[in-house]
């Protein structure tokens, strides 16, 4: 029974050692030789768990986003009496706020190796649309508690906050402003709501009211 | 006078090429030797014009942002009587109509290298305000015009729009489907509108009537 624990031990260390990397230095930057060192492992330990570096990162998009996944699951169920709107803001907040940085492993793949990796594209497209299902879901319920237009489809508008939010990460990494990630949901979130709904959020959330001037 | 011209028409191919292959493969897997074979250039004249790999993709950066931008003020010309949100709307359909793929340079820059690069950071920074400014001008002409919402000011309905076009192109680098850009921008610009402004664009474009079902 040793064995096999040790292995998933190292695999696991393989993994968040890679996902460490590749967040600060993209796919291209770097090389299978720099995380074996980290993780101080032989060459050979690495193709036991992995045919290629591009599987291990192919893995390793689907283990970041199962990590990230499960916090927010886990904030979810803490908020079972709000009103979905304001569940749906509430983990935002609380994703953004208790982020390292404004990289997302995700976004960051997309954007480098989508095009050139066939694997990797199938797996982005997996965890990018149960992403948006989870959205989906809440925007969709919100719909029916009267807090978010209805005149667009929830799956359309769960997209399209996931890519605003992509883009707003990618505008923290330029400008360095923490903050702007947030603001910028905020107003994304506004944008949804009805008066109602504009009513809940601006009584539930000091930055809400703050940041919008409600 | 001979000697400036060649001297600038090198200039202008190191930065074409280069423009390409970052595209293509990113900061990281693109290497000035390759730029270098591609052109046919020796090591020795790329460094009479640019000091640095840095300094030469900061270049680059400011030179894509000043073709596109210029595409883009020449269709703008053409639509002066035409109401500022049909205008907004009709640039962005022409842009994404006619690009050759949905890889953004000054986003996948912003993902690879704003962190690693303060000048690249610093570049990006004045690109995007440029772009943002733009849009924001159009977008306040639209308020004023009583077709686009005025409870949130236009330089943040700007931000929201580019960080959202951003994510768009993105989720095209994964999708492959050359229509999603278009069918997102089409739901971002619908939850701008007011009542007036849907009748307005609801006529003006087939592809808006269709896409959102008005």
């Amino acid at each position: 029974m040793a064995r096999p624990r040790k292995n998933d031990h190292l695999k696991q260390k393989l993994l968040e050692t890679g996902m460490r990397l590749l967040i600060d230095n993209g796919y291209h930057g770097t090389g299978i030789k720099q995380i074996l060192d980290a993780v101080n492992v032989p060459k050979g330990s690495f193709y036991n768990f992995f045919t290629s570096k591009e599987q291990f990162v192919s893995e390793i998009i689907t283990y970041y986003s199962t990590v990230i996944s499960d916090e927010f699951s886990s904030f979810l169920k803490t908020f079972k009496n709000e009103s979905a709107i304001i569940t749906f803001w509430l983990c935002f907040q609380e994703k953004v706020n208790t982020s390292e940085s404004g990289a997302c492993l995700i976004g960051a793949m997309a954007s480098e190796i989508a095009q050139s990796s066939e694997l990797c594209r199938r797996t982005l497209i997996n965890v990018e649309a149960a992403w948006i299902s989870t959205l989906a879901l809440l925007l969709k319920c919100s719909q029916q508690q009267g807090d978010v237009r209805n005149d667009l489809k929830a799956e359309d508008l769960a997209s399209s906050f996931y890519n605003h939010w992509q883009g707003s990460l990618l505008e923290f990494q330029v400008s360095n402003n923490p903050d702007i990630v947030l603001h910028r949901l905020a107003t994304f979130v506004r944008l949804l709501l009805t008066e109602q709904g504009h009513t809940k959020m601006a009584s539930c959330s000091h930055y809400f009211k703050d940041n919008l001037n409600v």
